[in-house]
Parts: C-alpha cells; sequence; structure tokens
C-alpha cells in the first residue's frame, strides 16, 4: 500500500497572522501521516518592500519581480516567514525543516519568458521538482516546510507562485510512489455555487462538473486557474485534491474536493 | 578510518561582495570530502536595517538584538545572504542545503540572560548541537549552508554569533565520529606576530603557545576569544583549526594552525 502524504498549501494572510498562523499549525500537526506545508507570504513582502521604498508592481495578481524585489520576496519568504513557520512548527515537536527549491535542489525553474509582451522580472516557470530527493526529507523523519522560491541552476534565485510550488510538489510525489491529498486552504469553506453565499459550497467538482460550471457562470475569476492547477494535479496521479477554509484543513469531508471523474 | 569533513567559516564581507564569494565558494568546492559552509551576514543586515529605518546597536562587536533586529537578521541571514549562497553553490554542481539552527531542529540555544547588566535581546547562546542529525544531511549527499540563526524550543529564532555557530557545530561533529577540520577564513593571512607585518603568520599555535602570546601582549584583542574558541574546540575533539585568508581556504600549510598541544 502506498504511503499516504498530505501537502497543504497556505496562503499569506494565514501565514502573516499570529494567531491565524498558530492555529494553523496546531490543526496542521492533526494531519496523521507524512507532510509538507507550502506557504506563500506575498502581502508581508509588500509591506517590507514599502519601507525600503521599493514599488510593488502586480499583473493580473503576479507580482512583477525586478532585482530589487527579488531581494525582498528571498528575504520575507526564505527568511522572517520560513523560519518563523520552522520554529513555530519545532515548539509543537514536529521536526520542520524550511526548503525553498534551491535547497537540496528539489525544485528547478526557467525564467519566465515574455508573456503577452510582460515581463514579469525574476520569476520561475517551474520546470522540475525532484519527488525521491523530498521524499528523503521524509523518509529521515522531517516535515518540509516550503518557500515559494525556486532557482534556475546557474545560480539565480526565482519568485514562484506557491500554488503552482503546491501542485508540482504533489504531481512530483504521486510520481515517486506516494498516496497524495494536495489541500489548498483559503479564506472560504470551498467553492461556492453562490459567491454570495458562503455556505453554498461544492462538495465535489469533477471535470465534466467544472466544464459545465465554467460554460454557465457558476465558477469564474481566479477560482478558474485554481480549479484547472487542481484537475491538473488529479491527472497527474495526486489521489485528492480539497479547497477549503484554513481552519478545517484538519477535517475530512469539508471543503471541495476535486476529482478526476 | 573517521570520515574526513571540512567546517569553513566565512564572514559578512566575503559573502556580500560578488567577486569575493565567487572566488570563495569555487575555492570551497575544491576541499575533497564532506564540507560545511558556515556564513555570517552582518554588514548586510546593518545595511537593511538601516533602510527600514531600524538602528543597529553593537556592544563589544556584538549586535543588539531586539523585535525588529531579529526580524532583520532572520531576513537576511536565513533568506537573502544563505539562499543566495545555496543557489550559487547549486549552480557550481555542490548539492547545498540552507539550514538554520531551526531547521531540522540542528542546533539549539538559549536566549542569552543579562551580561554585565547588557541585555543583548533575541541572541542566542548554543545549547545543544545535534551532530548525528547533521550527519544525516551528509550521508544524503547534501551540503549543509548554515545561517547563523538558531532557536528555543519555544518557537522563537536567535541571533546567533558564526563564529560560534562553526565551532559547536565542528564539536558536535567531531563526537559523532568524524575527523573534522575548522576553518576560520577572514581578511588577514593568518594570526600575525606583528599587527602591522601581514607576512609575519605565525604558523601554529599550542595552548602554552597561546598564554605565552597573551602575556607578552603579541595577541591580544578580538583575537583572544577567536583562539579561545578554536582551542576549546581543539579540546572538543574536531583535529584541526586553522585561522587563514578568505581565499586560501583550499589550500594545505597556509593560515595558522590551532593545535592542543
Amino acid at each position: 500500500m502506498k504511503e499516504k502524504l498530505t501537502i497543504v498549501k497556505v496562503g499569506g494572510a494565514v501565514v502573516e497572522d499570529e494567531a491565524q498562523l498558530s492555529q494553523l499549525l496546531r490543526d496542521f500537526i492533526e494531519i496523521p501521516g507524512a507532510k509538507i506545508l507550502v506557504h506563500g507570504g506575498g502581502r508581508r513582502a509588500t509591506k517590507v518592500a514599502e519601507r525600503l521604498g521599493i514599488e510593488t508592481k502586480m499583473v493580473d495578481g503576479r507580482r512583477i519581480t525586478d532585482a530589487d524585489m527579488l531581494e525582498v520576496v528571498t528575504m520575507v519568504y526564505g527568511g522572517l516567514v520560513n523560519k518563523n513557520v520552522v520554529a513555530r512548527l519545532q515548539a509543537l515537536g514536529c521536526d520542520a525543516i524550511g526548503l525553498t527549491g534551491a535547497d537540496a535542489n528539489i525544485i528547478r525553474s526557467d525564467k519566465r519568458p515574455l508573456k503577452n509582451g510582460i515581463d514579469y522580472g525574476f520569476v520561475g516557470d517551474v520546470k522540475q521538482s525532484d519527488g525521491p530527493k523530498i521524499a528523503r526529507f521524509i523518509d529521515n523523519g522531517l516535515t518540509p516546510v516550503i518557500a515559494p522560491l525556486t532557482h534556475d541552476g546557474q545560480g539565480h534565485m526565482l519568485n514562484t507562485n506557491a500554488d503552482t510550488m503546491a501542485s508540482e510538489t504533489a504531481k512530483a510525489m504521486a510520481a515517486a510512489g506516494y498516496d497524495v491529498t494536495l489541500i489548498f486552504s483559503f479564506e472560504k469553506k470551498g467553492v461556492l455555487k453562490d459567491a454570495n453565499d458562503d455556505e453554498s459550497v461544492i462538495s465535489c467538482i469533477t471535470r465534466p462538473d467544472f466544464e459545465r460550471y465554467k460554460a454557465d457562470g457558476t465558477i469564474s475569476g481566479g477560482m478558474l486557474p485554481k480549479i484547472e492547477n487542481a484537475l491538473a494535479a488529479v491527472d497527474a496521479g495526486v489521489s485528492k485534491v480539497v479547497i477549503t477554509l484554513a481552519t478545517a484543513i484538519h477535517r475530512q469531508n469539508e471543503g471541495t474536493v476535486i476529482k478526476s471523474l
């Protein structure tokens, strides 16, 4: 039987709020079996950049990362947020280890080429995630805490989307033989049928469901790429993808489950 | 026969200068066998703190670390400097992994109590360095790159002197069965007999030599704790401690060797 592995993606809003982070980490360690935590940190990066007099430019929710901003995100994601999470997990008895894609060369990326004429700067599109290498940390009893940074193999760090880091890691671990559950935590109870009704959670979405919801406009905007991403992970062998509330990551049967069929 | 392990400590001045860092890393990978790199980053931390409007206070060369400064050093040492070094080593084909004391719980410390009425703030005095745990990274083919940060086991990061991190790691690895050489690199060719003559390197210092040099004033100031530290490491089973030029870390028989007898 395959070893179970749960990968939790948590956004910046939760990791940057001490009370929410404490709750999240207590819930995280309650998840049985092997675990990986992937975190964001964008809001904190924006604040630090502002204090340093560096302007934050976003295009469609994605950060334009020039050389100065790359230093900021390397400091904030790889240092401040990552080490704070690791120290707190250690205090809870969880043997955490902070990693970026550069550490042990676990996730390598290519600097994003111009897209529709937009230069995203030092942003990485994941090229290769090394499942067996990540598995070795787990085999050694460690819990990886992954910051949204990769490297290009040429000596440069690259800013990388945390959702993408989570799904690419999930795919690599599925390919390495794990029974992987990928949980995207956020501020809603799941994917909503009615954006104005927080209780209207869709319990399960398959690809045919998704196509239908997309066609009739039930699902739109930023949720579209998130679900595309989730379906791609499922197609690549990830057992289950769940989109749920940050305070429900340890509870089964809550949120929206994304399934292949 | 014991496995050879070389631990190199490099200061902030070198890691923060791109040309010097490139040279250092090329020299570092030429050292045969297992290796660990311990780095500083104080000058960069001071610069970032200044840009953030945070005042740097030093007492006897040691940084007073209040809550704001702890965030700065966690960002700069654990993020900016550490990940830059890791990405560059990866580009040179060295499978580096960045670690603080919190990661995998390798080095735990106690928050320093008041010393002579001085509150150093969030500064850690190393309590325990886990040699077998660090050895596991090496056994997995990884090269640890250690930032001068530890944790208290209660969820807090602590700023920790890089020289101390290096010697405590060396002691722990010697206790774990390695034949350890500890190299402190700096801007001089070694310990000088005459501070005004850069060529007056003392090739070897034993404890009796040290007592004599201390008594007659040949060695004084900041070099005293450095050599005390080195002798303590040798007494604790570290095979050899070398104090040498940053550009000579890979060369045998240069600099000052500190020996027990």
